[in-house]
């Protein structure tokens, strides 16, 4: 496994690999790695010659009160995780050489920018957009791999790609979660004793709503007022949305369709944590495959 | 030379030439080509190997007011004249296919986009920087050839390659001219025989702020108000803007400054018409070197 720092050499090294036709994937990552990450490494290394992973905390799509300061850096073990996990480079850009100044060019998936987390984090998916084609152009990978734990991120970089014709193909993979449900992310380690056990109501809530809908219920505002009553009742949670929204538009669905996207974002304490479920898609299922998720 | 329709062809064949090795050099157009473009295209001739050229009326850079619908299109000539200047890939999308909808996706490149023309055209940037990522990545060019009568547009697709970093040089090529100074454009074609001889005020106006400065004048705001003060004199004239502005940020400068940009827009008669000079450039200089713009 190989370390780069700088654009040239990461370059230079990948250059090499595509005159030998080896086919590359690609896991843009911000550290503080876990089996949902590494999930998205092993099935890279299953289906390319190259597996590049980048780890970089990037500055745009923190918001000024955000957790981008205390946001975990655990480089040694990410470091050990990927060389474990069949990774052939890393890319640890600073943000100096990401961002110089005078920097000006930001990507726009207007529309799906603004609603789910976009309306609380103004601000953020521009910055997810434009870290990933920076690194889309920098990497130039054959397949680009993300999770689906950050539904609404993969649903803007697909139509991102998509829109600006950026010559990679796009794999989403099944949300890694604890035995009992919690979903595997980064910020978990934010979490009290007592605020573990609480964040589990997330995805309760989204078991809760698929039971409903088993059992013939296609009301979208009945499920979502069914699922803020059981989150509710933990006292350390705060919701800041639950919705049901098309998978390929993010826009809200009065009633239940198959495909469509049940998502949440809870602050338990003064974490927050997001989770989702694509309805039809099987209950938190643990195989491995793509989600099928329906890309413009 | 092939005319290429489809993205999927396009890029086979190109695949094709990169596997060969051969070095593409690509100029991206609106058609209705002169001597400007076709400078380009023999630059990017003698330089590379393969060379590109798309013809696309992008709808995106158009505010709803202008004249996306009459600009002109003479495609036959077009292809004659590409076909005759070492063009070897045509490339002809539509605007179906370059924004099929849904679309959302779209770059800013932020500061720049809303100074001098940007100013009165809003968005016009933003479509122009959206469409040149997308050919970017359908094309993916070792050299991109742009002219300096655009010379925001410039400024702003080399900002953009640079911040976001996609994998292209920029070579800014100087303007053609017209035997009495006027810039060739596209939209000459829109004057009458009256305002094409009133058109010549741009580059007037612009050889005597040369002249200005080669005296010693070094106040921006006085050099603006004799320029504006010699085109007011043309009746059919109306002064868009005129400005001295960074080459690297298109800040206003009250001083000149070596390498400065002095441009100006201005409504001849139903027509609206740029042109520029980089300071310390030489005046209007028949060479065919790259103009020594200075990019990030």
């Amino acid at each position: 496994m190989k370390i780069f720092y700088s654009f040239e050499k990461l370059n230079a090294a990948l250059n090499k690999r595509r005159q030998d036709k080896k086919r590359i994937g690609f896991v843009p990552t911000m550290g503080a790695l876990h089996m949902g990450h590494l999930s998205l490494i092993k099935q890279a290394a299953r289906e390319n010659n190259t597996v590049v992973v980048s780890i970089f905390v990037n500055p745009a799509q923190f918001g000024p009160k955000e957790d981008m300061k205390k946001y975990p850096r655990p480089l040694k073990n990410d470091l050990s995780l990927c060389r474990r996990s069949g990774v052939d480079f890393i890319f640890l850009p600073d943000s100096k050489s990401m961002y110089p100044r005078p920097y000006s060019t930001f990507v726009n998936v207007e529309g799906l920018n603004e609603v789910l987390c976009g309306s609380v984090r103004p601000g953020h998916f521009r910055g997810v957009a434009t870290v990933v084609a920076k690194l889309l152009n920098i990497v130039r990978p054959d397949v680009l791999y993300l999770g689906q734990k950050d539904a609404q991120q993969a649903v803007i970089i697909a139509r991102m790609i998509n829109d600006l014709n950026f010559p990679v193909r796009v794999k989403v993979m099944p949300t890694i979660r604890e035995n009992d449900g919690l979903a595997l992310s980064s910020r978990n380690a934010y979490l009290s004793g007592k605020e573990r056990n609480d964040a589990v109501v997330l995805s309760k809530a989204l078991l809760l709503a698929q039971t409903l809908i088993d059992n013939g219920q296609r009301q979208a505002d009945r499920i979502i007022s069914r699922m803020k009553q059981l989150i509710s009742k933990k006292r350390s949670a705060r919701i800041d949305y639950a919705g049901i929204v098309d998978l390929e538009n993010l826009m809200p669905l009065k009633k239940i369709k198959p495909g469509c996207l049940i998502a949440l974002a809870v602050k338990i304490g003064k974490t927050r944590l997001i989770d989702n479920v694509v309805v039809n898609q099987g209950r938190f299922s643990k195989q491995r495959k793509p989600c099928p998720f329906k890309y413009v």
